[in-house]
């Protein structure tokens, strides 16, 4: 078993990291006992704010050498439970490992710390013409937190998810060593993949402690449509045909009114429109507003003829912030309307989106649950949240475990999978294993001995 | 040891494979004992041309009880040793698993048994109105092979490489086992990236039987230029202010124009400019003609500011011809200028190209070897040829050795990788371990015992 932290373990930390980094058992607050779905709640032993790699590989080091368990954390914005220390030990929290390190203009690439928001990211690279794609929903993810669970977010239609933007990591392995994997280079084909194992590994496997991202030019022109439709399979079902029309979209999300009048309770803010049982939001980006254009119109022209109602540009600054926050909220309206609720983050081929939401419908009513859902129409990536709606804990449980059971089985049913974007953490384990099977798995914790083999790193998760 | 193939393994390989798709010993052709470079020469005791995964399995399963080597070829056209079974043992062709098994329309993938070629895949989803923007040069590589080596080509400048188009993989494990990685989805983040591991692992963890890549649609508008230089520096030299400039580019490659009279020699047939020392040839690819002739003719414009005599463009038939297969003869025509040559395939951070190729020169001087090269002047990966030019076997080896030392060294220096998209095969293993280190070198071996404990899958490869 691990070696529980005593006297002289904290006095070792303390030697080498100053007061006000380091917090110990009640000194540390109860936020890092839980991430932002809330469903386990254990505190570690040792709370470490970390500045550099080699302090993390120092921390590693004694760690290794004396078997206590390592968690990193971000900003704890997961919701699987990814970024909780189960097993209590030390907590190396990257969040003021925030600082941008190079913007490399001859290579696109970015250097950063782990730490640094996403959304201070976004704003870094487009004050500077750059783009950084990837656009989960969460701005306040740290980037390393976004590496680690492969987010994918809005804009993966185009440009695909945070894997395809990550050139080089520098990590610090479960035994301290500091290692590079992958680099500035645009091309590599030199020995197994480890960059990309990391990447999604949800701090299992090695601490990331630096990454260079691939940057883009930023596009000159972005528009955005909402289109209201009378239901919300009318909405979903016109998506395939979208796609199929080979248009080149940049998002493709679709929201039900339910979900958006939660947000607007929940901002306090009206939505620009909802007089409809469902809307779509198209969003295009190129170089030039005739190429845009040409796009929108042939897309527009479709849809309407497919049964929407209309389509309004989001323009003004008023109706982009109206339309924008409402997206981003989501969630967190979600997650207000009710007492608790679990999450299902399942992604299926394109072409089953419509079909999984009627299928979400039955289940709701099959076994007695709320499940409002929002997500990515373009690509496959849905959010569904099971609401417990003042149940009896025990009945909710009950009802959940049904819910989760049917929706990844219709989601392997179709070819999907457990987890598109939010990872698999500590809550979603047993799913991931009914999917892959014995051996897939096997191969996974063959992996995660070969990188951790005292199984010091973030353990209990995702296999 | 692995066991030597007997008169009883072959009456069981028979008992299921028919006559005509198994040859043993002498029946086999010498071309199965050699790749494109031809560097080392072994050939299997069986050569097996399978149909389907389930014979693969197969085949699989009772090398794994017996403990025979197997390796898995397709067209043989690597340049480091990877498709030459070392230890004898089965030999397991892919060639005739060449069927293209789905196109889906509306999830944009198509589904391909691994002997298609690149050729054939290309033509086919063209011919409907897709896109497979990989490009290696080898066009009659099968697209079992571009996985295995994770190639990369000529248009990863503005889409990639073979990785970032590979969305599923079927594969038959060294045990026999039949499993599935990825699949349609768009975004996955469910357990550890084992797809991500097997692109790139030249056939040494398992059989690729399968794959599902994703396609886009295809680009209605294409155009190429072709710029003269004075120097091949100078030609060079425009490269990282055209990336500066983050015009959108599908393809920056160089030739000089020693390369170019090579293949002239080697087509029998005329480049359409022979003026000059070296010329850059660019593509652009864009949806409205107007798109592109903004960027190309900002492109063109800077390109002439800095010292390009002229830009015409690849338009005609004839000259489209003429350029684009000399681009593709570049490799053969070197190979045709030597009486043997051994290659580097290096890639280093795009703004390293110019200086690179200087280099290049310098050590061709000092080590006293022609070294011709081409290459991706975008994505900074060069192709240098190492030519023996009639000097005594020993005398090559030693020069060759220290011109290669000293071009890896550089590209270390440089923050570089052995190799960009050819692999290490059996060729470059020394220099992938002087770059990633043993620690490295040690977690890929420990994958590789995860994967093939007996180590029976392409032994003496990669690691």
């Amino acid at each position: 078993m691990y070696k529980k932290i005593d006297s002289a373990d904290i006095a070792y930390l303390k030697s080498f990291i100053p007061e006000g980094r380091i917090f110990v058992h009640d000194e540390i607050s109860d936020d890092y006992g839980h991430d932002e779905l809330g469903g386990i709640e254990v505190k570690p032993d040792v709370l470490i704010n970390v500045l550099s790699t080699e302090e993390v590989s120092k921390i590693m080091k004694y760690a290794h050498d004396n078997e206590i368990p390592v968690v990193a954390r971000g900003s704890g914005t997961d919701l699987v439970g990814a970024a909780v220390a189960l097993e209590g030990g030390i907590m190396i929290c990257t969040q003021q490992m925030n600082h941008i390190l190079e913007l490399d203009e001859n290579n696109l690439t970015i250097t950063v710390e782990p730490g640094v928001l996403l959304m201070e990211l976004q704003a870094y690279v487009e004050e500077r013409d750059f783009f950084y794609p990837p656009d989960p929903g969460e701005k306040s993810a740290t980037i390393g937190g976004n590496i680690s669970t492969n987010a994918g977010g809005m804009r993966a239609v185009k440009y695909g998810v945070t894997r395809d933007f990550v050139r080089g990591l520098t990590v610090v392995m479960p035994n301290g060593d500091i290692e590079h994997f992958g680099g500035k280079v645009v091309k590599n084909s030199s020995g197994y993949d480890l960059k990309d194992l990391i990447i999604g590994s949800e701090g299992t496997l090695c601490i990331i402690t630096e990454a260079i991202l691939k940057l883009l030019p930023k596009p000159s022109e972005s528009v955005s449509m909402l289109l209201p439709f009378k239901t919300l399979d009318k909405a979903i079902e016109v998506v395939p045909e979208i796609i199929k029309s080979k248009a080149s979209l940049t998002a493709i999300e679709f929201m039900s009114l339910s979900t958006i009048k939660y947000a607007e309770d929940f901002l306090g803010k009206k939505f620009p429109d909802t007089n409809y049982e469902a809307y779509i939001l198209l969003t295009f980006d190129g170089n030039s507003a005739n190429e845009i254009e040409a796009e929108y119109n042939k897309v527009a022209d479709m849809c309407i003829e497919l049964g929407a109602i209309d389509g309004y540009f989001v323009d003004t600054d008023e109706r982009k912030k109206s339309v924008w926050n409402t997206r981003g909220a989501l969630l967190e309206a979600i997650k207000a309307s009710t007492d608790l609720m679990d999450e299902c983050d399942v992604v299926v081929p394109k072409d089953k989106v419509a079909k999984f939401i009627k299928y979400t419908n039955e289940v709701s009513k099959e076994v007695g649950l709320r499940i409002p859902s929002f997500g990515h129409a373009g690509d496959g990536n849905l959010h569904l949240y099971l609401c417990r709606d003042g149940l009896p804990q025990e009945e909710f449980e009950k009802r959940l475990n049904k819910g989760f059971d049917l929706l990844y089985a219709k989601a392997i049913e179709y070819h999907g999978m457990v987890s598109g974007e939010h990872g698999i953490g500590y809550a979603k384990k047993d799913y991931l294993k009914n999917q892959l099977g014995n051996h897939q798995i096997e191969l996974m914790r063959g992996i995660k001995k070969v990188f951790d083999p005292k199984n010091i790193l973030n353990p209990g998760k995702v296999i």
